[in-house]
């Protein structure tokens, strides 16, 4: 409840004209990395919340259609999943779903800030519970660097985990960055961009599916979910695949999934391959 | 953008400790009603917005998602709707919805204060089109009253388009009241009520299903969508059937529907039958 010990932390998110916030307790941490100025806040009712540049991030208790959705249709989706890597994705939430998946035998997170990783470490350790994994490797460098310098052929999925294309996630939003991701890619993989609210930023969702298929992707789809800290709360990740479909997926497999989620399931995966009538307009069909 | 002559209209939200809000560039109206005290404003992307006691209920951008997902999912359902009462909806967008389906022989919109229709015809004409439709009748008078001397076994779908659960709202959502719509519903006839944030009103959400449970209705479905001027921008419906289910529907009808829709399609309601997981076990299965 509102008394004299709580306030608003209120995004007011020039682009959409919307706002979003979470009533807080106590602004627990706040620092200026070489990179972006990282908060952390305790809240009533959604647990820690990290905010970077004053945009929301992660919330203990809201982050799992972000975190399941980025990483299950994909993983499901591509027949046999070996080696992943996630570009961004410091809060390592991404990471510890792609390791739930038996057929990974390397996940590699490449975050060019420490700081969001080793913050996470401290204020939402569930979300790092995997990072010591034998699979899982950690690097803090430039993703678009690794991703130029990366073996051709060599990944199955790429998740393109960043932060709004302004400040230092802009370059993972065009056609020359997919195109090395494509190339790093065998001919089956497939990338994840997170891609932006379906409704209040369907420019910057068309311009990102316009990058992927001039980078030269095969085929394209957009999955819609919740998201509740991010403005509108819905929000969408745009898979490309460079050789194939996207449409089906390993349906028995999800059926006898291994491990707990809170949203992902056989039938959400389906849903979520659902397109409502303004985006097939937009999208051409 | 945001400038000197903009400001922010944020809804803080106590139970959920979550805040939505659009940048506005003026408030048009406000006037208090015997009811509740009703505001619009324009916005700077979010065309006009209508508020009741300090809550946002739609906006000309985004009033699509609930006013469709509202009406289409149970009209669909019912394999000949002919009779069907709003009560509430005083936006008369949910009505415009209902009056699109040819079956519809009759549509009566219940709403206790008409000022909100009066303030609906002047800053949303487009929800309130069909409002000389000769199907259509406007009542203003307590929607509770009006069920419980309704004609038994009258009418085929009932849609509880009202405010939330406190204030003159109140006493749509119990057993009570539920069973005053049962009573009035045909044997294969079916009832929505918006039914809140799936996430951040769980245990309200639960509360409504049990008592339309308890008030004798046979099977139960809450569907989700995204509403972005909503707490935590993702909402529900849930329909409940006197007797028999609610999984199937009229699917050849739907592809074959003789109207534009914004949001709604085929696909998006076999989506919108999905159950995330935490629902799922919520709902016991």
């Amino acid at each position: 409840m509102s008394n004299e010990h709580t306030f608003w932390f209120n995004e007011e998110h020039d682009y959409s004209g919307s706002s979003i916030g979470f009533r807080v307790t106590k602004k627990l941490h706040e620092e200026k990395t070489p990179f972006q100025t990282i908060a952390i806040y305790d809240t009533t009712d959604w647990g820690k919340l990290m905010t970077i540049d004053g945009c929301m991030m992660v919330s203990t208790r809201d982050n799992f259609f972000y975190h399941e959705m980025m990483s299950h249709p994909a993983l499901y989706t591509h027949a046999n999943p070996k080696n992943v890597v996630i570009i961004g994705g410091g809060d390592c939430g991404t990471l510890r779903e792609v390791l739930r998946h038996k057929s990974v035998e390397s996940a590699i997170q490449v975050e060019i800030d420490e700081r969001v990783t080793r913050l996470a470490e401290q204020y939402f350790p569930e979300l790092c519970e995997s990072n010591h994994d034998p699979r899982a490797q950690l690097l803090f460098i430039d993703g678009i660097k690794w991703m130029a310098e990366a073996k051709p052929e060599s990944l199955d999925v790429i998740i393109i985990d960043s932060t709004d294309p302004v400040g230092p996630a802009e370059g993972l939003f065009n056609a020359a960055f997919y195109a090395t991701c494509l190339k790093a890619l065998r001919p089956d993989g497939i990338i994840v961009q997170q891609s932006e609210s379906p409704l209040a930023h369907l420019p910057l969702l068309t311009d990102i599916r316009n990058a992927l298929t001039t980078a030269g992707f095969e085929s394209l789809k957009t999955i819609c979910f919740p998201q509740p800290c991010y403005p509108s709360g819905w929000w969408s990740g745009t898979m490309a695949r460079k050789r194939g479909k996207l449409d089906a997926f390993r349906e028995a497999d999800v059926a006898a999934k291994p491990f707990a989620t809170q949203y992902y399931n056989l039938d959400i995966h389906k849903a979520a391959l659902a397109q409502p009538e303004f985006l097939k307009r937009a999208f051409g069909g």
